[in-house]
């Protein structure tokens, strides 16, 4: 008999109907003979709605008068869900994240959990009980209700899975797991089997929306199984765990990620001395500005380039910081692009295999893809690419690297 | 400088423009020096639109998850008055039931307080914080959401306020005070200055729904002064008061309640023994309906009358109940009557005056109302008239009791 933790988003509980779909899964997995503990979000578009009247009174709601109203949407769906669970014969009962106690600290709309007490709800499960509990929502040690920020649901159900040592987190979500790249881009595409935290990290920061990053550095870290499975559809879906054992059959690259987000902002002609990074970072840090990739070439005539990119929602705002950056430090001159796209393969394979960067290029060299920007990691390797070329790119890359195999048996 | 505990109910915050205006109000009090604590309902309608979401789930939600969801409503409130106050450069902070901690008993939906812990609330009062609490709502000793039942969120003022020891309770409705009667059956009504808790205890309960009955018990057992005031009219309201200092110039009664919603039932021809109320009431009690008045005549030839009122919609349900038993006790006939209206004369001057009662019956008389039923009380006569006298029943009874004089300076 093994325990479950199984996190249910938005959409899977965006009406009563589809409440009543997931409370005849959960009812059948405890059927099986399992330990439930159900995280559920808000119905989809409450939490909107609910900041929305707060943003009726004023424009920053303050943060911790927000946290008090945006929690009762998961309120609702809790409650909701214990009753038909009750309604169908099985015995359920619903916490919030205060009755619970997941304890946080007190960054209001952006709180990280501290510390769970898995009392009440080990003694519901032992008296056989599905224990429904609050997502994206905790309490201060002041008894303030706070909360996680956006996608804290898949946060708390893989605090809870660590808390209650559970055997698996299941994420349900609106597709059928992790796939080698977009379906949309490449059908070829497969969903895969199994994939490892550091290379789900990488694809989910690099705009595979499957998981909020947040959970899966946290089931990392607790080394909690994390399995990504469709809402309403049968399926094995994406197990993801630290497991490498069988990384001498596992391809060299699991996965192609892609990201049209982002813009590239780019100052020449910098005095080359010491500390001239953080001159030109620090003001866009200090704007609020978060920096994706980031690229400085060696210098010549003791003045360098230097290359970043961010959202695409902050390039005008980046933009100014840098004019203004530049003419201080008397910089030649300021450029930026919006029209690029960001391409990266992932995967730990990469580790124990030499030319792998270099196989990726020359795939892109042969379709006359010109890069613009390169940044590597131990498991990933990213590129900047004109924008047009990104679906001719990452099917190329998707060949390359032979991911479009037929897919395996059973799947 | 007072401590004012402010109550406003669902049509004070029906909507973000009303909870501006509350805000405007608070505001101006709290400019004037005084402590506050602000009671409020959840949105009008939100109540309904939530347990509606239930019982899509299921006809008869189970009680403790119902409170889970239906206690979201004063939450939403309670903050976006809180941002409205602050917009206002009015320090203010919301406190959920169980953030208080107002404590209750277990009794899910229908929950009474045990005790309110003032701690948070004083140390927020002492650094110049408007506290503002969910009304309606609590938490019982095991951490769970309890809800105080319709109309709770009055109790909750008048608990806080005599937990607190406020000065005044003051309750925000959409009338302007308590009426001598309806204004809408005798245009000459007059607004109260002051009436007192058993006078009010009598006026409510016999149809001037104005305040719940439950927290004017309340505030009479622990004598918290309660005003009566309009949510967005200026006036001073009507303060009911423990006060009788004034009785003796105090008129001898202080308003005349009525009440449509009852129906009657008469069993004829019962055998007069020992037992017989309890025979013929106690099925109806089990039955769940709640009986009104009692009559029972003097009995002739060992048979006697027994007759009583319900609440209309429970006349088809009382009349059955009512037949079956007249079989069993071999009664002679069963019937009943919906077309019936009571009228009651409340006032704590009658203690102290004789005859009040048959000049109730002599104004009856002149306008030939017959008196079907009559029932009394020390501050109270109550007699049941067929339903198309009522109007004249209570004009009649308003100017036999000399209630509309002209106004009083100053009102």
């Amino acid at each position: 008999m093994a325990l479950i933790v199984q996190k249910f988003g938005g959409t899977s509980v965006g009406s009563i109907e589809r409440i009543e779909q997931v409370a005849d899964k959960v009812k059948k997995f405890r059927e099986s003979g399992d330990d439930l503990v159900v995280v559920l979000s808000a119905m989809s578009g409450e939490t909107n709605r609910l900041i929305d009247l707060a943003k009726q009174i004023c424009d920053k709601p303050e943060p911790r008068e927000l946290d008090v109203i945006v929690s009762t949407g998961e309120q609702v769906t809790i409650a909701l869900l214990a009753m038909a669970l009750m309604k169908r014969g099985v015995p359920a009962v619903s916490y919030t994240g205060n009755q619970v106690r997941i304890l946080t600290d007190s960054a209001h709309n952006k709180a990280r959990i501290l510390q769970i007490d898995d009392q009440k709800i080990r003694a519901d499960l032992k008296a056989g009980r599905v224990v429904v509990v609050a997502g994206f929502q905790g309490v201060d040690e002041h008894g303030n209700i706070t909360t996680l920020g956006r996608g804290g649901s898949d946060t708390t159900g893989v605090a809870l899975a660590a808390a209650l040592k559970a055997d698996e987190c299941q994420i349900y979500t609106d597709v059928d797991g992790v796939y080698t790249t977009d379906p949309r881009v490449v059908p070829q595409a497969r969903r895969l089997e199994k994939i490892t935290f550091e290379e789900m990290l990488e694809m989910a920061s690099l705009g595979s929306k499957v998981l909020q990053i947040r959970s899966v550095e946290f089931a990392g870290k607790y080394n909690v199984p994390l399995r990504v499975l469709h809402s309403f559809k049968e399926g094995p879906g994406t197990l993801i765990t630290i497991d490498e054992e069988e990384s001498m059959e596992q391809p060299i690259i699991s996965g192609i990620a892609f990201n049209r987000d982002e813009a590239k902002l780019t100052i020449r002609g910098v005095p080359d001395t010491p500390g001239v990074a953080f001159k030109i970072l620090g003001p866009i840090s200090a704007a609020n500005i978060e920096v994706d990739m980031i690229v400085q070439n060696v210098s010549h005539d003791n003045t360098t380039d230097f290359t970043f990119t961010v959202h695409r929602n902050e390039y005008e705002k980046a933009l100014s910081v840098l004019e203004n950056t530049a003419r201080e430090i008397g910089a030649r001159e300021v450029s930026g692009d919006t029209k690029i796209a960001k391409v990266s393969i992932v995967g730990v394979g990469m580790r124990s295999h030499a030319g792998v960067a270099s196989r990726m290029f020359e795939a892109l060299a042969k379709e006359s893809i010109n890069i613009q920007m390169i940044s590597t990691s131990e498991i990933k390797v990213s590129v900047v690419i004109e924008e047009k070329y990104l679906e001719l790119a990452v099917r190329a890359l998707h060949t390359a690297f032979e991911l479009d195999a037929p897919a395996r048996q059973g799947e």
